[in-house]
């Protein structure tokens, strides 16, 4: 099948669903999107008739049967995830699914297990993976440019929280934002987390504490091989989107600063200054939207293996409701006592 | 016009021709190419198919005189500039031509009075100006952020020298690569330059000296208004492409640095370092000609005025030929000098 | 007394007293040292040889005894402290001491009590106050600037463990290095840590885990107004001596970058690249050490309020003693808890 | 007499010589001052009693003609060197003196001629050339880091002009500004140069140009290996003192930064923003002024080689001759010029 186009069908053309049929669309000559579908159909009539894609539906199941699709793009809620994920793993198409899977670990187990059975290329889009910084840092390590990691700081800001009804049906900052540096602090240091320590508050704004959250979490974590990191997020920098991270290693460290959209510097009667940071996750890891799609098409094209798999995809999930049980409880939780529960 | 699509020919299918087609066929939905043509046919053709043009030609008459077309872009060699230019106003057509319009001013001259003549919308391709790195400066001057412009450096750094056959019809070091900058001293500081002194030798490849050239130069700008502006050049900078610009003025300084593909800073037991900035124009660019070309349509689809008119393009070319002059004579030279000859 | 030379004399001629006498014997012209003590006596010869202090002893009390001594300075070791401050306080000689004041907090209170009674100006040594980097962050937060305080992240970190006879003696590295990070942490922030959890392993030397201490720990401090910080230290950096903060807050953030020996980049074939950070404590942070001396003079000779008191001292300890039994316990531990006990 | 301490005299007592006298009473070991002289008698006194010099005198002869004193450092008016050169040097004492010599170059040729005569040291006071910053680039070039000089550009700008009483005086901004980088210009590229084309006007102040100079200049300089090099004055950068400068070479570029009091950045909501750099040549500048003396003493004791010549003080005072005159005539000038006139 390399060697020819591979036939997508898109499920969910919210935000994040139409960045991907773009990029498939526009920009990755080895693929093509046969089919969208989402719950609006009108939504999913629009998003076909921007992007010349031939056929849209309010049916998923359209998408899961088609017998064109060699691929489907789970885009849709994650409460969803699960049934679109057994349809397609039954219909034997490979399989790309935004995160998280699931908010719920039986859930996911039960989706990951069909995905085994059916032996299809699964990949879980944690696009910071793909991200050219990220990426740096984490070659910095595999290289051995900075020796055996140590410590990991990672800093995950975002410009302005969400809508408050968005909060109160998103789980949770620690799976709705934290999960992103879940992921990504296994993946810079190379190894697992097996007890994190969260702590966190609303001091961004009281109304998102009166629905149960915090928008303000600072979290320990310590690695099986003794390394430490620590993870501070914010829903609120005023200067943009703060996104950098450092790891520092027997040999060295390696650390990323924000991305800016120029690199003009200013100087006056009163200060040297520069531009904000670029401003919206959609702009600043745009490219790594793309990343990620180029290689989820080439590796369903090879039949595998998948550069996120879905097992990969479970342990930032496991993180998240060990950060929550550790805030609640104000004491260590192990990963191993959420596996147990 | 301004509700309909606008549709446009290209003549020149080589690399930036390229460039600029995937940029209008992929990403600017108010343009379409309808035809291309390259003098060799089959370029034409394979531009044609990857990107769903419906038709290729190896006759540029084709494309000027093409009844649907309302816009020729220009792509084609230098010394066929004129021609395709003077088809193309005589039928009527905005014109987007790529840079320099002519390297001989009497030619560019009846050029410009063809597309005057015609009032079409005329736009020359200096696509530094749409960069987010310069265009900052120049809002800087322009907003009052510095003051008044008194000192302006510029420096401009290929990563390796074009091939010997290249420089060998390349015009010289002045008229190939100065150009830009010439072009980009009067963007940046907003006056006229009415006296350079340009010096310079063949310091990276003797090779380049035989060929009558040179491959390193620095030139002095006297502006009308009192400013002084010095350019940098060189054919090798072996650490990449090398783009950065100082503006010095009454009330501070602006200056820009290069681009990086990453923003990741490594200590390790011997220096703090990082990778090397962006190696090719094209990367180090992209935007750049995606946003002149949109702001062309725009132009075209409103009838006008161009962001950078042909009158402008001639400027730096009266520069280049000043510098040439100023180099061969070892004293400075007036840009009136050069119109009076 | 403002108007008149204070007089000191001071206790404990090795490296750091002898930094001090350097700076009051040579830069500070309200002050003169009239006598200096250490235990090894032909030390305090040589330091008086060197700086042109007319007495030398290796009695202490004969310092605190001397008739024309305004104020003593504490250099000698740590468990020597409590008896000297004792002798000088009952003297009624102001005192700087070094840090810390003691290691069991029932003989800091010994000792301040002596000082409260004695009414003498009493300023501890954390120097780091002083250093423009950390005093720019202070401002930032004291000014406004950035808002209210919400998270801190601390780097601190050696270039090179000290010698395995030191580490046995210094009461391992919550004590001996953290301490200094302790204060920064309240003096940055500006509110009191109520609870911390400390984490930490040998992993640069396993000799030092054979030795009881560690060389590597990361601590997350929770403050009573709701801010969390982390503290990441390390025995050894291999790039030079790391001193990092940022304080992010409701209104931005401030953050500090290392010092250096010069500015200068090199850009070549393979990299973009600096020369390492300052290497040495020493070097680092002489001016802090010479302004803090600056202000304890002045403080003296106004007779108070000192700019860094004993209460002040005393807190870090505190915070040592509370990591120590956290990272012991493997839980979050409160300095109540401390206090208790 | 490398085994005992150098005895110095001072000429001069302004703030240049003071600077250098607190330096060699307060931090070099190996020198003493003992006898200081200023045509004001009370500031000669002033200054012994601050910093115990033994003499104190209005007559610079009982300085070069002290039985004790082994060097003279002259920090007087530059039309006075001339004659404490010729006494010093008559006296056999070795020579620090502040740049230039004399602003005629008959008058130097005289002064020169007398101490290789009188075989002692002779050292001029270009205290850039002992700047952490600029000795790590000459450093780079020796050190085959950045391969061959092709092109140098240095920036050199005060945060405010000197009084117009100053400026009358001062011989204008070539002689009393420009020559620092001209001298900076030979020692960072290791060449001669040849030719130079001076521009500049006063865009700063009109008072300025109103008293036959400038306070803004742009200064081309063509060295005879081939490198150009660039120099960018102005009497007021609204910044601070700014101090910068790039070689770029066929294997690579060095290039530094300004100084800043403090690393510190701190983001806002409308701006990333650092503090101005230092803003006063004697703190930006101050450790230079040290390693020049400590230098001039060290050569002084072992009797030479000088670390910077009097030949070497001469020629940046023809390149001022130089571009004054190539600013008056509008053309390029070639050092050879000046030395036939």
């Amino acid at each position: 099948m390399e060697d020819r186009i591979l036939k997508l069908g898109l499920v969910g053309a919210g935000r994040i669903g139409r960045v991907h049929a773009e990029h498939l669309q526009r920009h990755l000559a080895g693929a093509a999107l046969v089919i969208v579908a989402d719950a609006h159909e009108a939504v999913a009539r629009d998003c076909a008739a921007r992007l010349q894609i031939p056929e849209a539906t309010a049916d998923y199941r359209r998408v899961t049967d088609h017998p064109d699709v060699d691929a489907v793009l789970i885009c849709s809620p994650t409460d969803t995830h699960l049934e679109v994920i057994l349809a397609a793993a039954a219909a034997g198409k490979h399989i790309f699914c935004e995160k998280p899977i699931d908010s719920d670990l039986g859930r996911i187990d039960r989706a990951l297990a069909a995905v085994r059975q059916a032996q299809v290329v699964f990949q879980v889009g944690f696009n910071r993976r793909f991200d050219a910084n990220f990426r740096r840092v984490r070659r910095a390590v595999v290289d051995g440019e900075i020796g055996t990691p140590h410590q990991l700081h990672l800093i995950s800001r975002d410009p302005a929280p969400p809508p408050l009804s968005y909060i109160r049906q998103s789980g949770g900052i620690f799976t709705d934002m934290t999960i992103h540096d879940f992921d990504m602090a296994r993946f810079l240091v190379g190894d697992e987390v097996v007890r994190l320590y969260a702590t966190g508050a609303a001091l961004v704004d009281p109304k998102i504490g009166e629905a149960g959250d915090i928008d303000t979490a600072t979290i320990l974590l310590e690695f099986a091989q003794g390394a430490v990191g620590v993870i501070e997020n914010s829903r609120r920098a005023v200067y943009g989107y703060d996104q950098r991270v450092e790891v520092f290693g027997s040999g060295g460290s390696a650390r990323i600063d924000n991305n800016y959209p120029n690199t003009a510097i200013l100087s006056g009667a009163k200060m040297v200054r520069r531009d904000l940071p670029l401003n919206f996750f959609m702009e600043r890891y745009l490219s790594s939207y793309l990343l990620e799609m180029e290689q989820f098409v080439e590796a369903a094209r090879r039949g595998g293996p998948s550069p996120l798999s879905g097992e990969e995809g479970r342990i930032p999930v496991v993180m998240a409701i060990a950060a929550r049980k550790s805030w609640e409880l104000k004491r260590p939780v192990t990963l191993a006592e959420i596996e147990r529960s």
